[in-house]
């Protein structure tokens, strides 16, 4: 197919430059515009040196996008200033949203999580949550997806499947998750400093993260009904990656072989993901820098439970990568297309 | 008091460099022997470069040790190898032994556990579990103390009074533990090279860690029943930390907050743990280098369900601190002797 | 042109899995074997899980290869066991060597430094030192090229040619040279574990590396006569990347603005070199991933003098990523096909 | 002798947080107020969790603190503001600041370097530069004392003596140097945040750092002539330490083995100096938390130049360490006295 012209609006960003490392490697794509409104005028080359040599249009602010060269938005701004943004673009484009701004169906939970009303209750009702595996149909014929969190990324592919297998209870399942810092953004807080951060474990948000509605939504839809979850997320000291340990109980007469076999049933043919052998345990070096995403069920030494672990770059299946993957599905393009990577590793 | 002459038993490991560290504060401690068989007749600075200042004996053999001159002994040496070694030893000699062999009263456990029998059940039988805050009066009137391992300790601590204050269910408890590579000791294997551990997380030995039957064993005696728990260790890209995050049901009528009262009343003089404030976090690195212990409680965004959090330094209050903890009060010494420090941050 | 099959002898080590990891992006590129002699039989994903989902070869003994159904070789073996593997190699094979084995022209000096006589005399005559830009004539030509060393390609990129245009002097020139720790294999050191590694740096084989008289061989080409350099390595705690902070003294009337136009002439049209705009300083993290090289020249404070920054990745422009760009010389493709690749950052 | 009445200006910092862990087990040291303008009236522990549990003085403004209760004054503000406020100051006091302010002897360097006249002329005249081992008689007479720079500290004390033992040629003296982190404070700025500094490295301040002439000012002393140098940082991926490695040429029959006997010499009775042995290399990790320089001289390659290395920790001699040891000195007290400290490691 012909090329995709592509806008980046928030280049100056960690998913923003993300997005850039990943379309140079993607054939369909051309990057037309890359927004940065405080750096509008400067290469992109100012804010992130390794980009320099690769002949990258240089800032500019969003009202200076001239919108007609422009096929498609990724749009990595952040959350709250996002809604108004994408409300007010062309309607010709396909837009994949970065940002949490819709993400939630539900415009009270919206409001309750993020403290103010929604700004463009209409779009949201249009958008399409990015789950790519869970979501496919949905996605390939949206015009704007929101693209999910990490967090929820690396908790939801493998649950859903098992509570729609209705293999697992729903009110029990406790998401033990550590993050690398790049999930903080490039934004200026004293707990993202190297010194804060280094050498050392926390967790945050503790029950109060909100990611956790965003779980629950998807959760709610496969079980049919209100489903709560435990969320815990730990700062980690590394850049990329994240580890997602589920604690669930099994419903009567299923075991953690069954969980397995379902997952493997589920993915067998998803590109992005692996259902690992035996007691291998997901490690997050072995999906960085990819969109893929390891997981693996061990039997808990409590009896009727079971351990899931789950693995992916937060910056890439937990962002970019995912964002890209759905940019080819809404083009019903191979969804590897640009994504065939391996992990760099060490 | 007068000075107590102290041998240490495999100086060249990890453990063994921190309790050096630490006695050279202890106005008490008098280092008079150095053990590290492969290394017999080189002085500690071979090994360790930072204690070559410090005027400290030179390596020997075990077997070339003079007891006579010999108080006390830390042994620190490998599992399994260690029973022996403390059941050839003169019985004028109060030990604390670091390693796992005198942990587990049961020796059916430890045999399916270690793989096997073991070798000095006498032994076994007169050793005091050295968790200080819990077993202190046991431990006062100790010869051989068997230090705990750094998750039991970590787990422990919140997990005892909690129980026994019945206000947990025994049979719902998830242990979801992150340690720094330093547990791994010294000892060369692929997975602690620094390439395999740095920006990068993951569990091992899930369901099948060694310290689960150790846990168990103090949760039992109090709870007066067999506990078994959920225990998943994450290896950390940190030298040291150690950070626990366990979820537990609450008995019916309980709060997160009637869990944090019990743990204020029962650790309020003690001098090592902190009960933190409001919803603060315990970090590692707020305890690194030190004896200490912060927890807190955080009411789970599940009903009925609650968020404990524990942190210590695996190789202080997880290892070497709390043997010297145990050495002060076997010799009725303030238990703070040579541990009163503040964390070294960042 | 059609596609190249591809052994890679010593596919278990670092540079080994890099090698797979950039040759799956390159479209002539065929992996038709690999070799692990002491894992000979398993999967690749039994040494790097990160390679399990790519549907490559299974790991065989070096003897067990066929070679007529292999066009170019890749090894990636110990130095000094090299040697003997190429000699045994068929003839119709080309061959990258990423060991040390053939890349110091002259035998006596290869045996002081390596302690032995050179197994392979004959083929060390026929062996050209791929460092591409600088001996691209040779390396298009070659049969057997001898993969520069990680130091020696990050510190004679900016000297040969200002060694070539006289404008600095070759008896003062001092490399302070830092490495990430993938550099020293995967090979179990104590020196290499994480806890020896993390949050410290200190200098290693000062006056006495490996890499000194190779540095020394091609300076001394340029020079067009004996040349001697101070080389002193750091390591660092990072897993990759190479700075090279080279100190040198200008010739009478040269000043540093001159070394920079010299290089920016020298590699206007190489794809791979930036020399950088002002006073920006090359960081490795803006190579990491790809096989650029960073350079800036700045003046010294002390007259007369000026400082040189260069960076590479030293598993990618210092190993694997030079080895496939010999490779693509050698073939006559562009010289990036494979390798035309943005930094992963953060 | 009794107790002194501390006061720390500026608590809330790396520095200040470092003085008060060290301060703690100083038998003569009481802290009696911690200034903190913008978190005043906070308990210190909102800043550092880590010194929450030790009893301390809440944050106050400097304005409020009551003088009269104070014997000593360690001042950690930053540069630029220090001598407005140590200009302000009761007489009765005596004073180190670990600023900048009152280290240049020479107003005009001042200017030039911090671009704008200094404020508090007459106390520069007063202060004496506090690099312990060097200037000890002018500062146990001192009652302000400049504390050294981190970088200067690590420089100066393996250069001093040898430029005043006439050994090394004062005009060819090449300095690169490896900084950890916390060396540029808890300020925010894009380049300390986590994901900017770990895994890589970079130089910075490239012939333009100021503490150049602060180098220059106290080699020029000794040399009894001007003296420049190339001063060239490098930021690490760790928190502390600070490896300088140095780079000198000899004078006519001097070798690298005179130059490390007339450190060993010099600095023989000094507690915190060690000369290696051997070709021992000094690394940052073992005197991580202490205030110790380890130094080693080791011949060059080249001929006629010798390799000096020193590595300190920056927050600890390069810093709160050393302004302690001047406080001791000032008091007639051991130096040594809170500071007898064995590194953490690993």
């Amino acid at each position: 197919m012909s090329e995709i012209r592509i806008a980046i609006l928030g280049a100056s960003g960690y998913t923003g430059a993300e997005l850039i490392r990943l379309l140079r490697n993607h054939p369909q794509a051309r990057l037309v515009a890359l927004t940065a409104d405080r750096s509008a005028g400067k290469p992109i080359g100012s804010v992130f040196p390794q980009l320099a040599p690769f002949g990258l249009p240089d800032l500019v602010a969003i009202a200076d996008v001239d919108w007609s060269g422009v096929d498609f938005v990724f749009c990595a701004l952040p959350h709250g200033t996002t809604q108004a943004v994408i409300a007010g673009l062309p309607s010709h484009l396909k837009i994949v949203d970065l940002s949490a701004d819709f993400r939630l169906d539900n415009l009270d939970t919206y409001a309750e999580w993020y403290g103010h009303a929604h700004q463009a209750p209409g779009l949201q009702t249009e958008a399409v949550y990015g789950l790519t595996e869970i979501h496919r149909d949905a996605v390939q014929k949206a015009r704007l997806v929101a693209n999910p969190g990490c967090f929820p990324t690396s908790a939801l592919l493998p649950l859903v499947p098992l509570i729609e297998a209705a293999q697992i209870e729903v009110d029990d399942i406790i998401i033990d998750a550590k993050t690398g810092t790049s999930g903080a953004g490039r934004s200026l807080k004293e707990g993202s400093l190297y010194c804060e951060v280094t050498e050392g474990v926390h967790a945050y948000g503790v029950a109060s993260h909100r990611h956790a509605p965003e779980i629950e939504q998807d959760l709610s839809r496969s079980a049919g009904r209100s489903v709560l979850v435990n969320f815990t997320p730990h700062l980690m000291p590394m850049s990329r990656g994240m580890a997602s340990s589920i604690y669930v109980k099994l419903r009567p007469g299923v075991s953690a072989e069954d969980l397995k076999a379902t997952l493997i049933g589920r993915y067998r043919d998803e590109p992005f993901i692996s259902i690992l052998s035996g007691k291998d345990v997901p490690q997050t070096r072995h999906v960085r820098g990819t969109n893929r995403c390891h997981i693996n069920v061990i039997a808990d030494r409590l009896p009727g439970r079971a351990i899931i672990l789950s693995v992916i770059d937060n910056l890439v299946k937990g962002a970019s990568g995912q964002a890209i993957q759905n940019m080819n599905a809404m083009y019903g393009l191979p969804e590897t297309t640009g994504l065939d990577l391996v992990a760099i590793f060490p």
